[in-house]
């Protein structure tokens, strides 16, 4: 018998969004979701006018996500998830009824806002029945992924360097009034913060994700480079990590010729690992005094957590789309053991709110080490 | 009003297959298809087994192609298009079934297994009132449609010399003998060729595409390098255009190392372009005797048929998958004006039934002029 | 009329010593230089043996630094310059005694063992009448200076973030004891620092050079992480330098994977440059929202300063011991014009005692910074 | 006791030469010869005055390269070396005078102007005391021997596939009349052929010395592309070997965004080999099925004859002129072994007169297959 799709509806996203486009497509991949309802604008029209884009049923195109909530609860038919694509000030109060509601979350990232909401939706979550996954995309890549693994197997010896960047050049002048992207990701009432909470967050993940250490404390500089602008746009970090390892981070906004540079780097006693999100189908792997191995993401690389995240054989390209879309794919198994009251093993590899907590702790950090003149401060 | 999506079905592509869930995630991608019917294989048990993993309703999982054709052409939500994706040597009597039902075609290449078939196809799309669609996916690159823009308008001056190749190494030994792919493709009963249409005509027609020149002649040297092979597995082509360009073609299966490295540069009298499969998001751009331009796949290049191939921001990689997409999303579009009695642009962008043809004519003039010694043969 | 070569003696680089060689060979690729006279080790028969190699006459195949300048200030074809290759313990008292003498000195970096035998130095060759030149040969790459150029010329517009980084693996494990590289390069008596002295000083003198920014304060963590080894080997860095740019450093010599991995990115508010020194030949420039240019080491970029290091076309690379030889080029006008009582414009661009003092600073500040937790300090 | 620096003499490479130049530094750089005479132009002004700006004695600074063999056969410290650097044409008289006089010749390639004359060239080395080397130093590279070591020793397996390119870009359009290297390498009388003599036949000798498969036949197609040009400028080849061997090659001087672009790719049944002159100091091997190695330039990679050409430690990088100068490295000790009647193993890894007649009957093949429309032609 063929499982049926999980019925989700989606809060934000509509005309206009950027990253609730990839949700759906991320969903659609596999073709294990049916988008089935939205919240999709603030704007009741937009809402509208979207949900009939996205061939959503008129009575199901809500505008606004406690009434969507309210009434699905009662469909027989109602959503099982609620995804979350909303500017960052929206993720609090809408994971939180989603969450008390019992419906399970899928929420972009950073998390919340505010450090205070990220740990009161950790409470939240805690006492609910549902779900939350956290959509740190980039550590689903299978190559990462392979990177973990590789860490975890003591391939790499004891680590001791972690080097992660993640320079992008969009905000490198004022961005244009009609800019919607960079109107809301530079409103420290929407965001918090500015490069930190956008990519920061991603950079600091992967960082522990991969070298399976905690980052304890972070010592930092963090700027603002365009006149103007009332958020950080270049965060220089220096990290101590719970294992021994230390490491450094740099986010920017301001990297003329960078596009979307996530890059990672881990030295080991043994070999070190390199991989960046740019060039994602290849992970640099060298063991020391040997030549550098280029391995390729296929399927005979000895790695199920990585073989299950591919479509394609090596040498066909999948990208950032195929990584969300894994993220997805992984969500809908733990969904169905969770309906089923058993904890599925990929929620050992999925961002959950113990993730988010984590990402508000270090951005906390970072700033209030910046303005404590570079001392060291712990998360 | 929201249009419908197009509703399909998939000739092949049962479990097993690699290429058939390629074209469904294709076809899914945009979210402008519907899989709704399928004669998913020869097989009847895997054909019904499969058609329910794909939410296929049973009474539409067909065990004939013939029998699915019929019976949906009497259904007010028949099917609109059918996808094939079986072994050559069923293209076209598949392809001729649905086009003489005016159902429209959207095929896997080569288009057919021999010359002959290609060519009475082509007078059976002529009379059809059916779109036939060849998915030549490489092509659909945002930057290799970039590219043929640029030859287009001159930017590279008349075109000199093309150097294309393609070359993998999944065939560099004899396959194990429940290599499912490997065994069709090798089989000269089921597919015509072996590297030569597998591949070879995928650069042939890139080189067409960018160019936008036609090969007029080719001097060959076929190769078939493993033991008890009965299809070639490496070929060198020496091409020459009838714009004046001439041209170096290389395909291969048995290049250890090689994944799927379909690469293309194309030299002209100002300037030249250098693409590669592996790494699409990229393109090389070099002025003569200025430096080399890392062009990347975003939506300011300046290019509509670029653009609108594109999901993500540049520096969030897309790749095999999208390209695909690209495909169908044009393919789409080319049916609902076709169904209006229109001819859309993008039948310009999309492979056609001649593209088939020209491909099929050039895999003869290879074999023609690899047995004469290497003289030229016209195409 | 033919310029005579210049006659220099070397101190140090007897056999088994690396950089004497690499001084030589560049002394030797312009033939502007003649080897005439040694000091060439500390061990008297190691001494004579190693000049005879190196065709030196047995009269001036010297035991001591001491007695060859002592002998040498008496002929008539004396040296003219003396090139310090030791161990850093040894540059104070070489380098004194030759200014003192009024002999010219090419000095190897950094320049002393310790920051106040710089400060003495300093002010000993502001009463010399002869020329110290500092060989941070890294800076005589032609891209280097191009660089610089740009940075100049403000095509780059306000620099705003360096990131600068210098990683080796060579001393990841401890090393074996007939290791006589790495046997002094980590005995604090001989070198005072480990990676900061060996490669930090290279990192911080390119970030400056390029930049044109002095560093004015860092925030460090200094590690050394293979046990029992009395120099750091690894150090993390953060920078502000005086003309309002920020950076990070980081140089080890602990990080498998890694050959020479010297690498710098400037980002201005217009446009950034990216180089590696293991590919030289290519300097990366982008400017904001534009592709990537790939820009080669050739004589048509439109830089006197890069062409004068050119000896082959673009495409014929060159490498390290090129780029040192630039350095010799340049020194031996500098000594033509010092001798006719000039200054020569190229002293702008060959490291002199000061850039010395500034190295000594910089690890002064780091080793302070590190230990002082982590707080700001000025150099 | 020290060997005493081997004496030649230049004929070509004066004022206004280029790869004069490159082979007094190639012969520079190990500190093994010492130029002392030379014939340095036709014109006896720039004769005398070159000779004057590389410390040629004026009695030495002859004006006729018969007076120089004439003369210096007499002298006690006599030449040892004649290194032969003109245009094409004047190759075969110089070293022929060479040869019939005893003294050991130095050639630059391509041999001589026509196969005639590298026939009877070959007739007068073999009656001739004196050694002759023929300079194609990318065959001197430190990883391009490596990669003949490895398919000596069968790395490869059975070596199916040679793919080698020499693209450039420099005549791509007509060049100015006070070009000279343009004005003299497009001339016939001079020259004999352009592209074909000049790289072609680079890329012949790299594919012939790493293969170590000698080639049969070839298939060609030879262009002309700029109007007015006397010579070739773009060859394509098809290739047979002896040894079961099939390959392309393809050189071009009009291929915009090329500089020196060499690169060969060898596939055996085993694994492949990849390299490109243009970042020389890494080589890819690729088993079937595993990642790609980036093997580097260093002197633990396990072959002598490759650590033989390195001076510095890998990521250090050396390039187009310390390849040459390995060959004359190597021509040194072979000129040490012959003075002393001895054959030197070297001799196995420097060109030869030999490998100069392959060259020619290579450039004969080719155009000989190209006038008769592409048939195969053995050499």
């Amino acid at each position: 018998m063929t499982t049926p799709r999980i019925r989700y509806a989606m809060v934000g996203g509509g005309r206009g969004a950027f990253i609730g486009a990839v949700h759906r497509i991320a969903a659609r991949m596999d073709d294990r979701y049916e988008l089935v309802a939205g919240a999709l604008s603030s704007n009741p029209e937009n809402a509208k006018a979207s949900a009939a884009d996205l061939h959503i049923a008129a009575d199901r195109a809500y505008t606004s996500f406690e009434e969507m909530l309210r009434v699905e609860k009662t469909r027989a038919d109602g959503i099982q998830a609620v995804v979350i694509v909303t500017p960052n000030h929206m993720h609090f109060p809408v994971a939180k009824a989603a969450l008390e509601a019992g419906i399970n979350v899928i929420c972009d990232k950073p998390v919340t806002r505010t450090l205070e909401e990220a740990l009161e939706l950790q409470q939240i979550a805690a006492k609910s029945t549902a779900y939350f996954a956290l959509t740190h995309n980039y550590s689903a890549y299978p190559l990462v992924r392979y990177a973990r693994e590789l860490v975890g197997k003591g391939v790499l010896g004891k680590i001791r360097v972690v080097q992660v960047e993640y320079p992008q050049e969009w905000l490198t002048v004022a961005a244009a009034a009609d800019n919607k992207q960079a109107s809301w990701r530079t409103n420290p009432a929407l965001t918090g913060t500015g490069c930190l909470g956008d990519i920061g967050t991603h950079a600091f993940q992967l960082a522990q994700f991969i070298s399976q250490q905690k980052v304890e404390a972070v010592c930092s500089d963090v700027m603002s480079c365009v006149d103007g602008r009332q958020v950080d746009d270049n965060i220089h970090v220096l990290l101590r990590f719970n294992g021994g390892a230390r490491g450094m981070l740099w986010a920017s906004q301001v990297a003329p010729g960078c596009e979307n540079g996530l890059r990672i780097r881990v030295y080991g006693e043994k070999a070190s690992i390199e991989w960046a999100q740019e060039t994602p189908n290849e992970l640099w792997f060298a063991e020391l005094n040997k030549p550098r191995q280029r391995v390729t993401r296929r399927g005979d690389i000895g790695s199920d957590i990585a073989a299950r995240g591919m479509r394609t054989p090596g040498g066909h390209p999948e990208g950032y789309l195929e990584a969300f879309a894994n993220l997805y794919n992984d969500i809908a198994d733990i969904l169905i053991a969770h309906e089923a009251g058993e904890r599925h093993y990929l929620q050992d590899w999925v961002p959950s709110i113990d993730t988010g907590v984590e990402g508000m702790k270090f951005i906390q950090a970072v700033i209030n080490s910046s303005l404590a003149d570079g001392s060291w401060k712990s998360l």
